[in-house]
C-alpha cells in the first residue's frame, strides 16, 4: 500500500540527497517547503524496476533518442490523453527542464522572440535567452488566466516565433481552459508560430481535467510537449524527461540541436527504466498520492488563507501554493515576497521561495510560494510556527528597516 | 568472483540493450566489435550500489555540480594519480562526452582554434566545433608519438587556445609519453594555453604506466581533466563523467557554461552512486577485468597481425584494436578502411569501425577498429570467420568494383 504518512519519511536520507534549497542544503532545524520535490520515497514499481534492471545485463549505450520502451510508453500515455502522438516523435532528455532548453534551441534563432507568461516559473526565460532569443511576457492572472489580447497583440510582431505555454501553471498551479488553448492554436496557426507546452505538472490535477495542449485543433501540428517524472514521481534526481514532437521534421530538429547524435546527450538508461515503471506500473500509487496532495492542499491551504494579510487560494493542479500579501491590510504595509519570505525563515524556520521578478517574473511580486509534497505532520508543524510569530511580522520589519537605516547611515557617515 | 567468460555474457539483454553500432542495432548473427562498449555485465558492487541506493528514501534533486561523495571520490582517485585534484573542482557530467562538449564551450569563443590530434576520436572535433571554434589536426604517429615540432608551430598561432589530449590514445591505444607531456606543458606554459585532457581510458593500460596529465609541470594549473564511467566500468548507458578544473575560476566557467544553476544540466544521482562504488569498491573486479583483456588483446591481435595485408600492434591500453593496411601487399591494393570494413561486414558478419575521416580524422585512412571487449570465444569466432573468408578479399573488392561501375554505365547510357 503506498504510504505518505510522517513515519514514512527519511529525514536522515533527506539531509543527504534532497537539495535545491531543500534538506541537504539549508540549515538544520529549518523545514524547507522551497523547491517542488517531494519529502517521499519513489514508488515502490519504481525502485523494484530499477532493482531488476541492474541485477544482471550490461548497461550499455542506450539509443541516441531514447529507449524504445521509454518512447512508447511516453507515446501510449499522451495518446490516452488525446494527443495523436508517435514513439519515432518523442526524444528523451535528462530532465524537462532540460527538454525546454533543447525546444527553444531547436526552434529559435538568435533575435527571435517568444511570448512567456508573467508570472511563471524562471525556466522559460531562461531556456529563450539560452538560445539567443527574448522572452516578451504576457499577463497571466490568477482568476482570469492567459491575457489573449495581449498575447494577440505581441503575437503579431515579426520576431515573435514560439508561444510558451506553462499548463498546469507554476507557481499558480491553474489549469488552462479549453477555449484558452483553443484561443492559442488560432493565433498559433494564423501567425504560423511554434508552441513549447510544458505540461510537467499534468498528472497533479485535483478536480478538474486539462487536456494536454497538443490535443486541439490548431495546437496538434504546431506544439511540442515537454513534460518530464520529477513532480509526479519523485524522480527529480535521475534526470529523466521528453519532448513530444508534433511531427517528424520537428522530431529532426531536435535531434540536429541536442548532440544526441555524438553520445553527448540523453537521459540514463535506468532513469528510462524508471520512468517507464512511473507511466505503466503506478496508477494506483499516483491515484494515493493525489488523494493525500489533496489533503495537504487543504491543510495548508486553508491555514494560509486564514492568517491576517494573507489571501490563499487552492491550486487546481500542482502540489505548489502561492498565497498573495493583501496590501489592503495595513499590517502588511512594506511587506514585498522577498521580506516575507525572510520573515518566515527568520521567525518561523520555515524556507519558502519568495515571488521574486528574477524565479518568476514581475507579476509574481507579493506572492510566496510553499511546496505541499510532505506529510499532514509536517506542515502543520510549519503552519503552527508561522501562526506563532505572525503577530511579530510589523515589528520585525520595522526592526529590519531600523537596523538597514543604521547601516546606511554609519555608511554615510564614515564615507 | 568477477566473471568474464562466455557464459556470464547474457545475449538476449544485449539484444535488447546494447545501442550505438552493437548487438540491439546490427543485423541478428553479426558479431558488433564496433563501439567500444563491454558485453558484460556492470561490476556486482554496482548493481548492489544502485538497489541499495532505491530501496529507501527519496530521489530529490542533487546539487547542480554533483554529490559530495561522487566530487569526493573523483578527487581522491585523481590525487592517487598525483595530481592536486579538489572535489570542489569536479563537476558531474551526463558522460565523458557532454565533458568534452562542456569544456570546449567554456574555453573557447567563435573563431577561436584548438589543437587536437590526427587520428583521434571524432567527439573532439565535434566539441571543439559545437563551441563555434575550430580544430586544426597535430599528427600523431603510432609508433612516434605525437609530433611536437608541428604542435609547436601551431600552438604559436594566435587563434590557437587550447591544446586537446587523449590519453591514452584512440584509436591507438598508445599513452603519452612523460617526456611529451612535459613538452605540452611546456607549449601551453609559454603560449598560455589551455589543455584538455580526455583520460576516460586511463584505468586501462596494460604495461606502461601514464601519469595523469594535470600531473605534470606547466600542466597542473591549466589541464582540465574529463572522464568518465563507461569504459572501465561498462557503465555508457548511465551516462556519467566529470571535469576536474585547474582552478576554482575554471571550475566557474565551467558552471557558467552549463545550466546547471537552472536544474538543466548534470548527471543522475544514482548514476553518481553507481560511479562512487565503480571508484571505490571495484579495484579487484578491475584487476580481473585488466587480466581478461590481457588475454583478449593478446588473442585479437595475434591473429589480426598473422593475416596477410595487416599489421596489428598491440595497444598499450584500451580495448581496441586497429591494424592497418599493409599497401606492400599487392592482395590490399584497392581496399580502404570502409571498403574493408564492409567486406568483413559482409563476408564474415563482423561489425568493426572503419578508420574514415569522418570518425577519427584523415590519418586514419586505412585502419580499422576492433573493441575486444568481449569474451575470448566469441572473438575466436569473430576471427575463425573472418580468416576463413580472408582469401577471397581481392575477389570481393573486384566483384564490388565491377557491379559498382556497371551501375554508373548504366546511370550515363540512361542519362
Amino acid at each position: 500500500m503506498p504510504d505518505f504518512t510522517h513515519s514514512s519519511i527519511d529525514f536522515e536520507r533527506l539531509k543527504e540527497r534532497a537539495y535545491n534549497y531543500r534538506w541537504a542544503e539549508l540549515p538544520e532545524g529549518v523545514i524547507p517547503l522551497t523547491a517542488a520535490d517531494p519529502d517521499f520515497s519513489a514508488p515502490p514499481a519504481i525502485s523494484e524496476a530499477i532493482s531488476r534492471y541492474v541485477a544482471r545485463g550490461p548497461l550499455a549505450y542506450g539509443p541516441a533518442l531514447g529507449l524504445p520502451s521509454f518512447r512508447e510508453a511516453v507515446a501510449e500515455d499522451l495518446i490516452k490523453g488525446g494527443v495523436e502522438a508517435r514513439a519515432s516523435q518523442v526524444i528523451a532528455t535528462d530532465g524537462a527542464a532540460s527538454a525546454m532548453f533543447l525546444t527553444a534551441r531547436a526552434l529559435l534563432e538568435p533575435g527571435d522572440e517568444a511570448l512567456i507568461f508573467d508570472p511563471v516559473d524562471f525556466l522559460f526565460e531562461r531556456s529563450v535567452s539560452s538560445a539567443g532569443a527574448h522572452a516578451l511576457r504576457v499577463p497571466f492572472d490568477r482568476q482570469l488566466g492567459l491575457d489573449l489580447a495581449e498575447l494577440e497583440r505581441l503575437a503579431s510582431r515579426p520576431q515573435v516565433k514560439m508561444i510558451c505555454l506553462c499548463a498546469p501553471h507554476n507557481p499558480y498551479g491553474r489549469l488552462l481552459r479549453d477555449e484558452e488553448l483553443r484561443e492559442v492554436g488560432r493565433i498559433a496557426r494564423e501567425r504560423g508560430l511554434w508552441v513549447l507546452s510544458d505540461e510537467v505538472w499534468l498528472k497533479l490535477r485535483y478536480e478538474r481535467a486539462q487536456a494536454h495542449s497538443a490535443a486541439f485543433e490548431g495546437l496538434s501540428e504546431r506544439t511540442f510537449t515537454v513534460s518530464g517524472f520529477s513532480k509526479a514521481y519523485g524522480l527529480a534526481g535521475l534526470r529523466v524527461g521528453y519532448v513530444h514532437a508534433p511531427t517528424q521534421a520537428g522530431l529532426e530538429r531536435l535531434t540536429q540541436a541536442s548532440h544526441a547524435g555524438d553520445t553527448a546527450f540523453g537521459a540514463s538508461t535506468l532513469s528510462q527504466v524508471a520512468a517507464v515503471a512511473g507511466l505503466r506500473d503506478c496508477e494506483a500509487w499516483l491515484e494515493a498520492w493525489l488523494g493525500h496532495l489533496h489533503e495537504a492542499r487543504a491543510l495548508l491551504c486553508g491555514r494560509l488563507d486564514r492568517l491576517e494579510g494573507l489571501r490563499c487560494e487552492l491550486p487546481e493542479a500542482t502540489y505548489l501554493a502561492s498565497p498573495e500579501i493583501d496590501y489592503d491590510q495595513a499590517s502588511m504595509s512594506g511587506f514585498d515576497s522577498a521580506s516575507l519570505a525572510a520573515f518566515i525563515m527568520d521567525r518561523a524556520q520555515v524556507g519558502v521561495v519568495p515571488g521574486s521578478p528574477a524565479f518568476f517574473g514581475a507579476r509574481a511580486e507579493g506572492l510566496i510560494r510553499f511546496s505541499f509534497a510532505t506529510s499532514l505532520e509536517l506542515l502543520s508543524e510549519a503552519l503552527d510556527r508561522i501562526e506563532a510569530v505572525w503577530g511579530e511580522r510589523a515589528a520585525w520589519l520595522a526592526q529590519r528597516q531600523a537596523s538597514s537605516a543604521q547601516l546606511t547611515n554609519s555608511a554615510i557617515s564614515r564615507g
